[in-house]
């Protein structure tokens, strides 16, 4: 276990790892934080301590929240298979630089991502990043496939 | 590969990880024992067997479905992110004491959280398990990233 | 870490866990495809070059759109469940047949899966394939709670 904290690209993809799942995570509270503010729920205990008039108004969908719930299912379908992945081109030992290289690479499409979904930026900011983003877990894709696969 | 089994945290890792992420599994199955009593399907060919009349009915949402999706939903942003921090956390090689406690208190607030959300149990229950699941990610995250970070 | 990619079953995890997340991020540019054929989006800055007549039109769900939006959300509900299972299953020392016999079975059942949603095929093409898949995962979770819990 300590041989592979000791490893300087297994220590490269646990911080930025932890960098983008922690940057998942707190899509939850985002969300959270919108539907209180905006006063837009969905279960029907959430709204139980208003007046039954007030109780069917709180219970809508908000732009607002929908947007930050798509960002976060966006995060769902990148960063996930991002850390998988990550772990399996970890582990077929590649050179420390190409290992940074995508590890930065995709950490900074998707915190920029998550800028251009929430901020609302003009298009083609949030397809780019996107685009990045898969780029960089396609490449890990490769070299995983292409070591376990060819002799 | 022994020596990770043969590591008592892992080996508490792997245990609350199958638990929840069986959980999580499960909560598949619910909702398509809902889909099938309630009779409300996504997809035409679900509802191919039945009369045209029927299809149109059959193919809706309904409260009770929507409201198991979204619990399976919520499993998704929490607990696959316990699971991937929570492996990165015990490969930092923490204490047994410290790391049981995360792995404890995680399990049980999600545990606790499904029972709420599936149940409508009244409000701040459902609440409360999130905020306590999600705080024992974030300190798990906080010493995975103190850990690599800080020399 | 050498001795992890030299274990056959953990050289036969990686090659199947790398299949089906591959397969899962495609999905990803295929929802891109069909949003831009059928002109279906979901937010303001995707059609701002558009008229505002025109923009109207394309803020809309398709079907095909949701009918691939689903099987991709199926796929973060079972595959990502199996890599994290199957990580841990792969370090509790299986014997390779039976290894590889639960990896090819789950993998076969998520193509299978994916063709079944994505061309409609009709019913039980889709549910078959689904229970087979979660059948595997729920055998190798089986095999990891025994190994962690049964002395």
């Amino acid at each position: 276990m300590d041989t592979l904290m000791k490893d300087e690209v297994f220590k490269a993809f646990t911080t930025y790892a932890a960098i983008v799942v922690l940057k998942m995570l707190l899509m939850g509270p985002m969300t959270a934080y919108h539907r209180i503010t905006k006063g837009a729920f969905a279960n029907e205990e959430d709204v139980a301590r208003h007046s039954a008039d007030q109780k069917k108004k709180q219970l809508r969908t908000d732009p607002a929240v929908e947007r930050v719930r798509r960002c976060h299912q966006n995060d769902l379908e990148s960063v996930v298979p991002f850390v998988l992945m990550g772990l399996l081109y970890t582990l077929t030992g590649p050179e420390l630089s190409s290992a940074l290289l995508h590890f930065r690479v995709f950490t900074g499409s998707r915190i920029f991502h998550t800028i251009s979904y929430v901020c609302t930026l003009p298009q083609p900011c949030r397809g780019l990043s996107w685009i990045v983003g898969m780029v960089a877990t396609l490449s890990m894709s490769y070299r995983v496939l292409s070591t376990v696969l060819l002799p």
